[in-house]
């Protein structure tokens, strides 16, 4: 049963058309007309609520990445879910886990390694710009992460991390290689520092900034999602899609 | 600083060659020569032991992914690590989640999805086959998950899955859209099924199945990775690598 | 130097937008405004030319795929390039050879065939619309290869492709196990047949049917193509790209 | 019919065993015995031939691919089969094109292009090493197509490529960057370089280099095959295969 300020994700009938939105939140305005969000209150999951268009949709309860992927603001270049979840796995984070991270961005990665650190882990988060901060917060409090991330305004190139100890060092920054001193302090002994690079000048500088500090163990690699269209009879993949966003790097500190 | 029975991963130095050992497990044959593992006990993270070849080997903490991947007796195929995680992420499972998966096979996935759903969630897991739940229960047990499982020895085409209610399925098997209709009854709504098809005959008749039971929102996606030399100057991604492991079809109930 | 009715090439300086034109046929429309193109008769390869709207563009020779892939008018859906050159290579077409080919769409695979069967071979292409033939022809004598290929109008399902014998025989239509058996009785001992399928259903329907037909060597290939960005400091493959177009099924007649 | 000294594509009954012998050249030692080839000449294609051991070969005529890649003697690493015909796409050669290539190597690019520029066209081809000349040659007349090349014993960084004018130039060598301005006065005015390249740090200084001497319509791509299994009921990419071999990068000359 749905309870206000609760997620959910509407996905009409029949069609592949998805939102996602919160119960009890009033009118929400979709391209097939509005859909009246406080019906939604008290009624059990899977009920179908119809737009003012005639549209019907069928409610069910959003999971995290649902509202991550449909409801984050976006202010900085979003890292995408597929990287992310392999971030995670690269990194071994898991529940209980402490992480540093920079930069913040819109809190897209942070709130999911918020979501995996849970319910006794860290995830220290830093960011110089006070624009993106500022939405990268309002983000990870709507999905109810707050509690896992610590979350700082601050230039590490300048500042560096702090004195905490971590298992985990994530650079989704412009020049990862000018902290990665600083990443090893902050480091355990085999401990994994991950960075994310678009461009393969600046996967090359910190592979080679990497091997100055004597990381163990570098890997490089690149996700790669291929989506099918699900008819049956015309099976195949998706004719045009996002062909690369980026290559994660990771080392072992020893 | 190690202790007896933790696992820990030896690099060796100026080299690619890995393994992982069990601190205080005696000697360790390598086809570097024997190290012996009781002289780790008490040391601190990032020591260097030598082999009896005189190869150097930093010992470092191994991470969940080390053991799995490095120690795991294999019975059945394994599922990949990348397959593995995208499951995780594709079904939302976090911390508390709890899951039904079939079959075991030897535990590989089962291992993953118990490290996630840690420290409130349950994987009940299913398999048919009395030698691969053997196997199973040692690969989990070495890494401290069994807290996290229940497996169980059952049939599922013809038994089902119980009474319990669950956030996600996961079906790792020959013939799953015969526990389609079962996996139905124990999926919460909105709770997502996940299928790993390695055919493209299996991934048809599975998608075929998902539309029969009114399942929501499918999709198709196969997880492709590639992986790079690490050589500054001679940056190219691996000459010949694994190119194709299985689609991961999800769909939610509603 | 451009003589009247040359086709040329006409890349913009420091940009990547490029036309290809027919050198003498007056005035061009373009998105940076009018080019004459009499101003290039008579003049030397690499002139500089300006629209009226003050952009300048190199003028040199354009070559056969430039005009088929810029000029061609498409009525169906074509070919990729890299899938015609591909069909090519894997049916060992070359300058002499003979082939048939069905259907023929707008002419872009035809014309590619005819450019390299040149200057003794021959392509029988084969079509049952009126409206695509019309334009196949025009394509074809568009760049002057109408000399090499042999354009019928006709349903070869129903009428089979004649009583030649061929090197090759390509089938891209949609039900190409239709005509399997004809095009065994016009394929040479040892000649390839290739069939471009789109679908998984049509490839496996299509693998299934050179099987009955006794048909050696099957094999199965998907070509891709993966695009870089050419900034230097800033090099990574595009974001966006056609990440699927079809399968290249080739086998052979013993 | 088979006569002496013809080329025979053999490929075992029910397995995809597959050897390319010449007609009349004796016993040939393969892994499933030996094959008298000496009982070829004479019949007609399709025959089947059965070796010592008892496996039966159907006996077709080779194509020059076949040749190519079962037969070449390979001295130096070889350019792909997928990637030499791209670049004969990517620089528009056909039946008449002239034609620069260094270097030589073992002669498998030089005989893709000379089958293509067949009847009227010519390959210069530009070898520093003596023992790799020595190998091309045999190679290229082993398949008939030294009429068609021009080569030659010379280190091309230093002597550069004569006075001739081509419609393309290729270059598969270690140092591409050296040659470029020497390519730039044997290409015709629209010509088009074409280079291969294995590495991230060879394919950024070529491109660079590109830049430098203003060629233009520089493109930077990948060719990647995807090899199906194409059994019936099991229909899936192969599992391991080949996923790097180098990038093409073409440019124009204005």
């Amino acid at each position: 049963m749905f309870k206000k300020n609760d997620w959910t994700l509407l996905i009409e009938e029949d069609r592949n058309y998805k939102i996602v939105a919160k119960v009890g939140s009033g009118l929400l305005q979709t391209i097939r007309g509005y859909i009246d969000t406080d019906t939604l209150i008290g009624v059990p999951y899977g009920t179908v609520v119809t737009s003012t268009l005639g549209a019907k949709f069928r409610a069910i309860p959003a999971t995290i990445f649902d509202i991550i992927e449909h409801r984050f603001r976006i202010k900085a270049q979003a890292i995408y879910p597929k990287d992310a979840i392999y971030i995670v796995k690269a990194t071994a984070i898991g529940p209980g886990s402490r992480v540093v991270e920079a930069g913040t961005g819109s809190g897209f990665l942070t709130a999911v390694l918020a979501w995996y650190v849970r319910p006794w882990g860290i995830v220290y988060s830093f960011e110089k710009r006070f624009d993106h901060i500022r939405v990268a917060i309002k983000n990870i409090k709507s999905v109810g992460l707050d509690l896992y991330v610590d979350l700082q305004l601050r230039d590490v190139v300048k500042s560096g991390f702090g004195s905490m100890k971590v298992d985990a060092v994530i650079l989704d920054m412009g020049d990862p290689w000018n902290v990665i001193e600083k990443a090893v302090e902050v480091l355990k002994s085999g401990g994994t520092l991950a960075v994310f690079s678009t461009t393969i000048e600046h996967m090359s500088k910190t592979v080679e900034m990497l091997k100055t500090y004597n990381f163990y163990n570098i890997s490089i690699e690149e996700v790669l999602l291929r989506r099918w269209k699900s008819v049956v009879g015309e099976l195949r993949p998706e004719t045009f899609d996002v062909v690369h966003t980026g290559w994660i790097i990771t080392a072992r500190k020893a």
